[in-house]
């Protein structure tokens, strides 16, 4: 009806909540949505796929793409970098299409000075107990840097003022089923298309037969 | 998990545009919400039932509720007063219940002004055309009534900027789709929720741990 934009959506939150997961689950879902895949330069871990989870790069290669500012955000964190390719989220919100990002917490805020229009989820732990469960059994880091993921994930919740939303991720059916409604609203939203249906008006001829 | 308050819904939008079906369609799906049942001064329509669409009062009643500020907005509209009883709304809401409110743009205005914290849904026709047939159809006004329903439905469609949301009614479905997902969102804003999220944080006797 509309000649609408997309949106951009970002979902965020501590290492160890889970995005990833809620991000799988909201896709197995929601066909709709353009899902941005991140460069990377930590390690593949088990299960993952270059070009699907991330695209791997050198920490040489990433320096590149920050120099030649091809990143729509970039950060550094327990020593790897994470970023998102620019010219992908533009060409797709250019075409109406909603793109999906789940990137750490500094990403997101990078995400956020360079895109204020996007809408920002904090994807929040049920307890910091639960939380450092996860981090431990997911077993791929040393027990200092389980405790320095932990200190960060306490850092990174108290950014959570910085974002639009914040579901608690207690149980992944109702996260993903949260983070749809989001989505959905923020279409609803009157300031993002109120221009649009004044104009639907003006264009109406019957109007004029009232007036 | 929380001691959440409710949130007050409120749906508007101009005479004729299908407030009323978009109310009941959404009643039979989300059973938490609380309706909260309007007095009205105008004549009983064929179908509608005393306690259950109006408490149908005459004026002399209606102007006592005013009085007795009985009322949490009240409006005059084509002859008729239109009015919510204030404490059943607030009653609801600090019990934490959503309360959902169907009423015309004046009254909803004023709840706005008694209730900014209130979540305000504006339901705009497909096309004035469109708004034409419905209010010719309902078939119990006079062809002047009907002349000034359209005048006020234009002068009504102009304060859509006083609205948190837009919903489009050409299809009775999709809106009460997406009147639901705005229900959800809105319990996921962060503003709402941001100084209970901290407090449970702070009372997690594990945030020593990681200290």
């Amino acid at each position: 009806m509309f000649d609408e934009k997309g949106i951009l959506f970002v979902l965020s939150g501590p290492s160890g909540v889970g995005k990833g997961t809620v991000r799988q689950r909201l896709f197995e879902k929601e066909t709709h949505l353009k899902y941005s895949v991140s460069a990377t330069t930590r390690k593949k871990r088990p299960g993952e796929t270059e070009g699907v989870d991330y695209f791997y790069k050198t920490k040489d290669a990433f320096k590149k793409m920050i120099e030649q500012d091809e990143l729509l955000e970039y950060a550094e964190y327990v020593n790897n970098y994470y970023g998102t390719p620019k010219e992908y989220v533009e060409e797709q919100i250019e075409k109406g299409k909603d793109v999906f990002l789940e990137i750490e917490v500094q990403g997101a805020m990078q995400v956020k000075r360079n895109f204020p229009e996007g809408v920002f989820i904090f994807l929040f732990p049920p307890s910091l107990e639960e939380l450092k469960n996860r981090i431990v059994r997911r077993g791929t880091e040393s027990n200092d840097l389980v405790i320095n993921r932990l200190k960060e994930a306490k850092k990174e919740i108290d950014m959570m003022s910085e974002y639009d939303y914040v579901v608690v991720n207690d149980d992944v059916d109702k996260a993903v089923e949260k983070v749809k409604a989001i989505i959905v609203s923020e279409h609803c939203k009157r300031d993002r298309i109120e221009n649009q249906y004044k104009k639907i008006l003006e264009d109406d001829t019957n109007v004029r037969t009232i007036n």
